[in-house]
Formats: C-alpha cells, sequence, structure tokens
C-alpha cells in the first residue's frame, strides 16, 4: 500500500503455521500463556483457541477452583508446568511431579509466563491481576470485578510497571480495535447491550421471572453468573465502569444501546463525529483470540464469519433505567468512586446468587444492591485492603438484608 | 493510556484553534490546499471545511469549468494564487494581477501546493490527477474516473512518486479509517450503497423514471452525474473498482451491500473474522475533512453528529443485479481490466447526459453500455493515450448506438 492509503509494514508471513519451512528464522515465538480460571466458560474458550493456534500459544499455567475434573483432563492435554486449584481435597488426586502447585499470584507473575489470562469469575480475580500487572506482565483481562473493585490501583499499578491490560470483554475488545491506530484519543465510547432474556418486559413482568429463564440468554455462551448479570443489565454497568477506567474516559463520554441481535460489539465515537464500530458473529473466541495475538490477526477456520446474506436488521434502542435499575446503580456507583464500584460487585455476587439458589426474587437483585449501597460509608481513595472490607461488609449486608435483620 | 489499551502517542495540541497562545511553536502548520474543481458539489463543501477551519488549511488554488460567477466569489473569498478556468470567455472579468492563471495540471504539481483536492467529474479528473501524483503531492481523490480509468498507472506513479492518495468518496474514506492501524491486509471489502431511489423497483418499474425522479436523492447531497449513478448502482460499480486500485484488492473479496440509511459508509473484514465499520450522519463534509487533516482528526461544530436517539434501524441487502446491471458491468469490467473500465465510464457519462437530456429512457443507460463494451476491441495494458482513445472511442459508440446508426 506504499503510495495509496497507507497500511502499516505488512508483517511478510502472518502466522508461523503448519507450511513454514524448517529452517526459516520464526518471528513469532510462541507465547507462554497461565489461564487462570481454566475450567469456566472463558477459560475453556481460550483453551479451544489455544488448540486451534497451537503453533503460537503454549500453555504453561492452570488454575481452576472446584471442577477438578475437567481440570485434571485440561492438565493432560495441556502439560502445564504450573498449577493451582482452591479445592484442597483433589491434592491426593492431582499429585503429579510433572508440574508444580503454586497460588493464584505466583503463576500470574512467574517469569516463564509472558500473558496472564484472569478468566476466573468474582473478586478471585482481583488479587492474581494485581500480581500480573505488578510484575509487568501482559494481561488478558476477562474478569469484570478487578477493573470495578479496584480500578484506581490498577491502572496505576499497570502504568507504573509497564503492564499492558487487554481487555477480553467483547465490548471493550470492540473499543480496543476500533481506538488502534488512531492517534487521539476517542470523545465517546458506545457500549451495545444485548438486553438479555427479558428485554422489553415491564416491571411487573420481571416480578414473575424463574432463575431458568434467566439462564437463557439469547445469543450469548457464557457463565451463569454473567448471564444473570445481563439479564439484570448490571453486566453492562460493571462494563461501562471497566470502560472509565481501561480507555480513560468520564462516564458522561459511555454511552449504552440495547442491541439485541449482539452484532455490533461497541462502537467509538471520535473528535471529528466519525463512527468506528466492531461486528462479528457472537462467538467469545474471537476477543480471546484477539487479546493474545494482539498486535496481530490470526487466521482461525473454527471461528465463524458473519453471513451478510443473513444479517438484514440491526436495531438499536435505548436503555430502559426504570425497568432495570441495575445498569443506573452501577453508573451512579463508577461516578461516585471510592469503595461504592466494590459493594455494587460483592452485593450482586451475593443477591445473583441467592436468585439463583431461589431465595430472592430478580426484581429483589436491585433493590438489595441499592440498600448495601446506601448503607456504605465510602472510602474515598481506598487501598486493596480497605476494598476488600467493603466487600466483605457489602457481602454481610446484603444477606442481613434478605434475612430480614436490621443491621 | 500508557500501560492499558493503548493508544498512539496522543497529541499534546490536538488543533491549533483559536485558543493557541501566540509564541508557541506550531506543530500543525497550515496545508496549503489546490482545489480542482471548487464549484461542484465536493468542491464547495471542500470550501465549506476550510471556512470552518481556517486555521489549518488555506487556499491556494481554484479551479473550475464554467460557473465562473461563483468562481469569483471564491476567489474573492479565498484569495488564491493559482485560479484555472475552462471558459475562456471569462479571461476579461476575471483577469488580476494577484493571483496567476495556470492550467489544471500546473496547479496539481506546483511546489507552494500540499494537497490536491480533485473534486472535478468525469474524466477532466484524470489528467490533474497524474500531475499531482507524479509531483509526489497528497492527493485528496474524489474524482472516481480518475482511478476506474487509469488504476494500474495512477497506483504505479504513487508508488514511484511516494505521492499518497487519500480518498474523499465516503465509502473508501470508511475502509481507510477502519483499516487504520492494523498491521496486516484485510481480507474483504464490504462497500454499502443506499440503493439510490428505485431502491426495490422493478425491471418494469424502472422503465418509466424521469431524471427528476432519479435526482432526488434518499440521503446524498450529491451532483447530478453521481446522483444518477446512484440510481443505476453504476456509482457502486465504479466504487468497487477504485476499491480494488486503493487497497489493492481482488475483486472477489469486495462486496456490496445496500444499506438504504446510509449511516454505516463501508466495512472491512479482517483475517480473524472480526469486521470494523465507520459510520457517521450521511455529510461529504466528513470524508473531506478526514483527507484533509489525516493522519489526524478535528473537531468541527459543524458537522453533524449521529443521533442515538433517532437511529433504531439499520438494515442490509444483497443488491438485485439483475433489476441493475450497470454494478454487474462494472465489475465485469474492472475484473477484465485493460481499456474496457475506460469504456465503462465514457459510456456512462454520455449515456447519463442523454438520459438528463430526456433523449433516452433510464433502463437505456446500462443497455448502452453493456453495448460499448460488447463492440470494444480492449487493450490490456494501455497507456494514458490509450486509455484516452477508448474513452474517445466509447463515446462515439454511445452516441451512434443512440441514432441508431450502424458503425
Amino acid at each position: 500500500m506504499i503510495g495509496r492509503c497507507s497500511y502499516h509494514n505488512l508483517s511478510p508471513s502472518p502466522y508461523q503455521g503448519e507450511g513454514d519451512k524448517g529452517g526459516e528464522v520464526t518471528k513469532y515465538p510462541l507465547k507462554q500463556l497461565a489461564v487462570l480460571g481454566s475450567t469456566g466458560s472463558i477459560g475453556q474458550q481460550t483453551l479451544e483457541v489455544v488448540r486451534a493456534l497451537p503453533h503460537r500459544f503454549h500453555i504453561v499455567g492452570l488454575a481452576a477452583g472446584k471442577n477438578i475434573d475437567l481440570l485434571a483432563k485440561q492438565i493432560n492435554e495441556f502439560k502445564p508446568r504450573f498449577v493451582y486449584y482452591q479445592d484442597k481435597k483433589a491434592q491426593a488426586r492431582l499429585a503429579n511431579a510433572e508440574y508444580e502447585v503454586l497460588s493464584l499470584e505466583d503463576i500470574a507473575r512467574h517469569p516463564q509466563v509472558d500473558t496472564v489470562v484472569i478468566a476466573t469469575s468474582g473478586k478471585t480475580g482481583l488479587s492474581p491481576t494485581l500480581a500480573a500487572v505488578k510484575a509487568g506482565k501482559k494481561v488478558a483481562l476477562a474478569n469484570k470485578e478487578s477493573l470495578v473493585m479496584a480500578g484506581e490501583i490498577i491502572t496505576n499499578e499497570a502504568k507504573l510497571n509497564k503492564a499492558q491490560i487487554m481487555p477480553i470483554d467483547s465490548e471493550h475488545s470492540a473499543i480496543w480495535q476500533c481506538i488502534k491506530g488512531e492517534t487521539q484519543p476517542a470523545a465517546r465510547l458506545i457500549l451495545t447491550a444485548s438486553g438479555g432474556p427479558f428485554h422489553h418486559y415491564s416491571s411487573a413482568q420481571l416480578k414473575g421471572v424463574t432463575a431458568k429463564q434467566a439462564l437463557s440468554h439469547p445469543s450469548w455462551r457464557m457463565g451463569r453468573k454473567v448471564t444473570i448479570d445481563s439479564a439484570t443489565l448490571m453486566n453492562k454497568g460493571l462494563e461501562v465502569i471497566e470502560a472509565h477506567w481501561l480507555f480513560d474516559m468520564p462516564f458522561d463520554n459511555i454511552k449504552v444501546l440495547i442491541h439485541p441481535q449482539s452484532i455490533v460489539h461497541s462502537m467509538v465515537e471520535f473528535i471529528d463525529g466519525s463512527i468506528k464500530a466492531q461486528l462479528s458473529y457472537p462467538d467469545m473466541r474471537l476477543p480471546i483470540q484477539y487479546a493474545l495475538s494482539y498486535p496481530e490477526r490470526l487466521p482461525n477456520p473454527q471461528l465463524p464469519r458473519l453471513d451478510w446474506d443473513s444479517i438484514n436488521n440491526l436495531t438499536f434502542e435505548q436503555p430502559d433505567l426504570d425497568t432495570f435499575p441495575c445498569l443506573r446503580l452501577a453508573i451512579e456507583a463508577g461516578k461516585k468512586g471510592g469503595t461504592y464500584p466494590a459493594v455494587l460487585c460483592a452485593a450482586d455476587e451475593v443477591a445473583v446468587e441467592l436468585f439463583l439458589s431461589e431465595r430472592i426474587k430478580f426484581v429483589d437483585i436491585a433493590s438489595l444492591i441499592e440498600q448495601a449501597l446506601e448503607w456504605h460509608q465510602v472510602i474515598a481513595h481506598p487501598t486493596l485492603d480497605e476494598i476488600m472490607m467493603a466487600d466483605a461488609w457489602a457481602r454481610q449486608k446484603v444477606l442481613q438484608l434478605t434475612t430480614g435483620d436490621n443491621p
């Protein structure tokens, strides 16, 4: 493209595929990955990407919570050097001289690890994210809670230690792809939301919905917690806070649009009014692969392509903040800052668990979070300990509120 | 964004606006522009952009065809150093010691010109485009015919002389914006088309349409020739050929989609299946400004923003190549190459004129072009003279075909 519209210099060999001749210098060495949360939805899809592109990615670390059966299979297949499992009863079963059992944090900062995929759900992700960032790693981040709870600390440490946070969420990946190559900051971010299974439900209709209904997401294949968060729009609220930290964008310049087809994953508006959007078939393996391969893109025949013969309509609507108050609560907590977002996260985590175990109704999720936020005594620029204390306080508070005990 | 998602280095002062303090070093000097075709639709809109951003752009050259009244006003306002006008009768009226009258080519290659805006319509743009490219200028190209007729010559000369061609067409600007910062070539281009005023018309319905109907474009403000070309879809066909040359993309990897809202201006698919799209309110001043300000973006309050409160539906359809054969004819001519695209352009220009003067029907435009292409004896890698001869031959051929004389 020299002399015409400029590409950057083209890579002569876009990837080290099977066709590569022996003896050639490999431009792209294998990336050494640790996948924390390897048995969850994002973790499993990360391993699918690694399986599809074995010439480019190599697993050195795997970590899981309680799904020991699957972890054992993954260890057998990928032969990692470092392993973590939360369930200590598995010790006898998983004992093996071929790998070392380390803490999440020690895997995250290990010198043999290039890129840490944080695919754990909930606050478990926070501490290894911080460890990875402090060690200056590339951090492929799927865990929302890390940035929501401790955005200020993590982004400061990333700057200090030249760590790079690479978003795995489809929305943030879309934004990241759209700002690539732009020499000036974005003017506005437009996050799209599928609207979840209860899009267009009235408040009255929402009162009767069950966990099973809430778990049937119309377009994405995701874990249980994030699926419920999608139904309440809390997921989008957490993403607004994440976007604020990832892209250094004021809350007032982050807009949410409901886009039920989940084809446009987000958009960026620039200072001249031009907007870029990223589109794809809704499949988390694409943003996962992009975070792992960045700044390159890799061909992967397993990734589905958009079929423009079957797409004829992309719709966009304003979110209904009255019927789905979680989005409003999240944006307010994000704007107020301090320990509020940690309380939001923790209260949501407990409330979603209570809903899934059928102890509260769907609409109670928002009301419990709102009450926790109202009761909370905020700390403006909290330390990690203070964030953890706010988290513990909020969990207890939601349980108290549920059992009806007045504190 | 250091340590987080990476922007390129941010410009400390995105533009030299009115707020700039005297005495500061100006990072961005005034760009010296020549606008060829300044009285046409694109030319006038280019001057609107210059008027809105006088700190960044300065007019050194203006050139027009026959609209001498408007050219005189423009000369009075912008005080260019170099002027061209086609209508020699205007000589006495425009005589002025303050500027020099030069040929289009001499303006295009003048050392005092940084960026040449080629906003002439038809084959008039070809020779000054070539002059600008040979002089290694930045060429903001709105004229389709240059690349369609002589894509091989112009892109080779651009490479040789390190000239940069910056597309002004909204579709090519969209593609150019989407590939910015990408390190690997695009896999596929998706050009959008409004479908024009006769979208969904049947072949039978098309037989009766008038020039007035064809001139009512639903979404864009454009000149007469390009408005008719939009109605026949020839415009999109010419853009496919342009995209082939501008982005070095095989014809089979360029797709056209009908998108009546004219909000998504085009899309690029990458090797991982990810797609980027560029969106904006349909206003040519945005791609004009982007071509002039590239690689920067500039805030311009006059440019309308997309209002997501009023956009709720973006639709996409396959083009109907049977009812609108001009698109098919153009792609075929582009694939065959040689002098075929020049014949396509010339035959179209004459046929559109005949339609506008009510001498032929709307559906005759395609049929005349098809016949001209069938009669043509192609030259594979033509010189500029051979292209001009093919052009002249095609014009005569269409007239012959219209008057019924057998050649």
